[in-house]
């Protein structure tokens, strides 16, 4: 029945785990039934906002209780894969913070279960959801950019240094979730390399480019260790290009009509003359809309309704595929790695 | 005698050119006797804005005049060997335009031909001479930054479509000569990946990666298809970091107190306890001397007192190493390629 | 007893009462009992975020409840007097959000009624409890700045018009309470002039200077009708200048060692020769500490220990006194108009 | 005859002299014979750049040379008048620097001596030939914005303390010019405020308001003694609102589809509901054109045809109106001063 809430349990009350919270208890469609974590100062912290949501050190209550149907994981990434499984094997539908997992085989897995089972798996790729990305994919696919030649992020600031996973795994995977979904093409290479300022540490900085069958590039710049705070992208097509300022307050995105005409045949190269253009901007009106909130409502309609996620499963699975790529390439100061192709993923479920 | 005029010719009067005639002329230690280009219209600019300067579209003329004592060269980089080879052999000293030449190898023959006659061989690296890099150079050496854990580069504007060079040769170059400049260590393997958009013209977009034997690592941005233009680099220390914007009017160069504190020995890794900083935030003043003025009366010091200029043959040498390195790199989609090390190169000469 | 939470009641939840449930219930010194409003839907809001405080459409109850023993007041302006008043007659502590009334008469009132029962009486000027406000009230007094020149500022954007107060008494009320409080002098005239673009609402952009005895100037520019929100100071003196722009998310504060010098004396005027002095730009680090959380605190501190607020109802007085002569000033197109001197207030109560 | 370049004769060569000669002898129409000045020093620069323009340091030369036909006039304001009217009784056409003169009175005096002798008379107001003032007074016309609500601007650097003039005669006139030229309406008193902060000379920062027979306000801001350089003009309309920055290397003026809805009649103002409006943004591209460039052309254009300059005298004479009116206001402490109405001043001619 519709009119029922859904009830969701929570666990990991760090940093994301409060956002899930907050949102799923504002959707309207949802209620959080319990919280767990293994850290009871957090767990005090949840009963002080949420007085009505009941906490437990025990992750294994939440898999037990009956008014559970869902169960979102805000984890370190390393316990993605032993959770996750244990909910889909409760009969749980399952939402997962980025990256679903630290392995390919261990997303197939999760992915196999869920099938199974009819159960929803879906990755918070956030950033698929916020208004700005979704202007980006409509754009791009309405072809007001025309071909696209690029795709350019640099992700930066004094960010919190991750244990089990490196900045790739942390910063890059936003990128690699939004490249996948605004492009139509898919990378069949990776190039990456990466630095590690802190003996002990996982790459606090690092670079990767993703190569495509056409002359599209994505380059990824991430790091751990800047004195500012950057999160801007740039995308160029053969028409117009776009610059994505996601710490801009209301103008996130910009869409210049600039570019390069080129007259003359390839045939007679040394008679290419390249022209400029240069004509107007345009930002167009986002919406204020919260991402986690959007993306707390189609959670819960896909359970519901038994549709795929845009953020499903297998998106997180290709996703996984270019970080274990990508680190392989960091090992090799920058060796390029192919990827598997999709249509091959795609036939081997 | 110091207070006679050095004359100078200069070769190509097109983008560059120009400015080598007004900042020799405006110098107050040197006067441009001769310009010399293949275009009659610019010949004409060049008596219309400096009507006491000759012109001449043979490049010859120059080397027979008697008042003329060296020669800047600015004109596309294909050219660069053949013209700087022929001033050498005509006695005269050579102020290039980046990048030196197209080869190490040529650059090795100019700089063994600029040996042998005891003359000056400088290479135009104009970034070298702005106080901003100069500054960020004294912060270095006067270990205002701790160790130098990276350098971090975008260039990228609407820019001209080079035909003989891609867009490392002509952006990148820049980075690699700061990066020579300011550190006190010498990368050992480079990796770029780089793409092409417009059929039959070189790579008008790329990134590369600057390997050294410590953690420090250097990575440059470049880009001539960009909607809006971009000059900002990062340089990260232990201590403090920089955020140098050349696009800035004034505020170029801001020094942050920020980063991380490791807490814990390297032996208990899983222990390590990273704390962050947060200071303040400080912009020295910069003086707003014209970069190439400073360099023309550097060029003009050198050829009267025999020293070695700050950009000289060697360190555009250097530079060379390092485009070439970066360019087989691309062709290979990121594999790294080992670069010589540069004591072989000193013992060599 | 210090161990004692003092119970808070909040009248009004609507922009900024939920503000003051939460920072009063975060404080860890104090517990909201009880919200009262007149709409049902903000009650039920409050239920739902604050499960534990009682709501109540009845602002009597408040004053009834024995467990309250201050009161918060966040309602439309016209209704200040009437229930701080009520408050103060009940025995309670009062915290009025600014302005705390409509005339300088309401404000005296209630100044007297707290004095003579001995009552904390205080007004919600926020931005005196900014840390970017403190630093610059601390520059001041440590003389960093030397002679105060001027105190410039513009408040805009595409705000909510109001229905009892003009643009003046919402937006510039901020800045008369931050020139009181961090300058040593007090005005002695006002000017404003403003203008109303909607018919039957109170003025929505208007500009007001303040005059000083010294050559100290003021000026205010305040507009509720800006395409983009602006939030910016700028503090000029003999030795150095700021720059306070609200809105950038850390370098809030810029303090620039820039300024002229003045050669000669003033005997011989038209001999004056002034330099231009250009220097470095240093942005100290500001705490991340929320204004209203230090605010909530200081309030309960005072109530406790029976000291005089930093924002005072004495302060507030002063306030409403200025913003009483810049309104009787916008009527008559920028005429000045004289304030009463303080030390006069002072002598009277 | 077309083909024949104007003869030109510029008197000052110091801050804004060497761009006059520059652009006129750009202009492809004009040819400037002689520069004066009385600075040796400043001649000597003249003729480094401008070896066939000839010098004197006698004004009285310019007059008496047959080749001159208009002379350009860029010395202090208070040689302004006795220089244009020297040039107009030797039949010369003028172009004078702004502000025009000292008073409406000088102005009044120069517009009958050209009138009567026919002469072209304009002031250099550079910012009318700028694309950006161009392009918002053409969307205004247009009726893009709807009603104009204001025009508030502010100029603001740490600039040339003037010895002859305060601030606003320096900086508002551009506004001034600005806002007579794009609004269709003309303003009918002035409120000014200024402080001084260096003994013994003029007004360094100053305030002024423009009040219409409508709602519109116009507001500027100007300082000589400003940390940070600032040119931003905010136009509010009821449909489309704009923000120029002429600071900007190119997104100069940016359109917001942004404002307000008013609900209801004026008649029963407690019923009014006003919504907000938040749409895209656009900047449409301007032309990289030089203004002075323009200017020049369309000087010579005027002398040539005899049609009245965008910047006539008549027009300096109402910038110089409001000048003196600001100025008295300044010493009445913004005290408002009515202007002259304008048909009064066309009738008077």
């Amino acid at each position: 029945m519709q009119d029922e809430l859904l009830g969701i349990g929570v666990v990991g009350y760090g940093y994301w785990g409060p956002n899930l919270v907050r949102n799923f208890s504002n959707s309207g469609v949802a209620q959080v039934v319990m919280v767990s974590d293994l850290d009871p100062a957090k767990l005090a912290t949840s009963r002080r906002f949420h007085p009505a949501v009941a906490t437990t050190s025990n992750f294994r209550d939440l898999l037990e209780d009956r008014r559970i149907s869902a169960v979102a994981i805000a984890t370190p990434v390393h316990t993605h894969y032993e959770l996750a499984l244990a909910a889909l094997r409760a009969n749980k539908h399952v939402l997962v913070e980025k990256p679903l997992a630290q392995t390919a085989e261990q997303v197939i897995h999760l992915i196999d279960e869920a099938e199974r089972r009819n159960l929803t798996l879906m990755v918070d790729h956030t950033f698929l959801y916020t208004p700005a990305v979704q202007k980006i994919r409509q754009l791009i696919q309405d072809d007001a950019l025309g071909d696209i030649y690029y795709y350019n992020s640099t992700r930066a600031s004094l960010g919190l240094f991750q244990r089990d996973v490196n900045v790739i795994w942390d910063l890059a995977v936003h990128d690699i979730s939004i490249i996948q979904h605004i492009l139509d093409e898919e990378p069949v290479a990776v190039s990456a390399t990466g630095a590690c300022h802190v003996a002990g540490t996982p790459e606090n900085m690092a670079h990767l480019a993703l190569f495509f069958q056409s002359s599209c590039v994505a380059h990824v710049s991430v790091n751990w260790l800047s004195p500012v705070k950057v999160r801007q992208t740039f995308v160029g097509g053969s028409r117009k290009m776009i610059v994505y300022d996601d710490l801009e307050p209301t103008e996130k995105i910009k869409v210049y009509d600039k570019g390069i005409t080129v007259d003359g045949t390839t045939e007679s190269a040394h008679q290419l003359r390249i022209g400029y253009r240069a004509g107007d901007m345009w930002a167009p009106h986002l919406a204020a809309t919260e991402a986690l909130q959007t993306e707390a409502e189609h959670f819960v309609d896909c359970v519901r309704n038994g549709t795929s996620p845009v953020s499903s499963g297998r998106s997180g699975l290709r996703v996984v595929e270019i970080l274990e790529a990508a680190s392989r390439s960091i090992t090799a100061q920058g060796k390029p790695v192919r990827l598997r192709q999709r249509h091959r993923v795609r036939e081997a479920v």
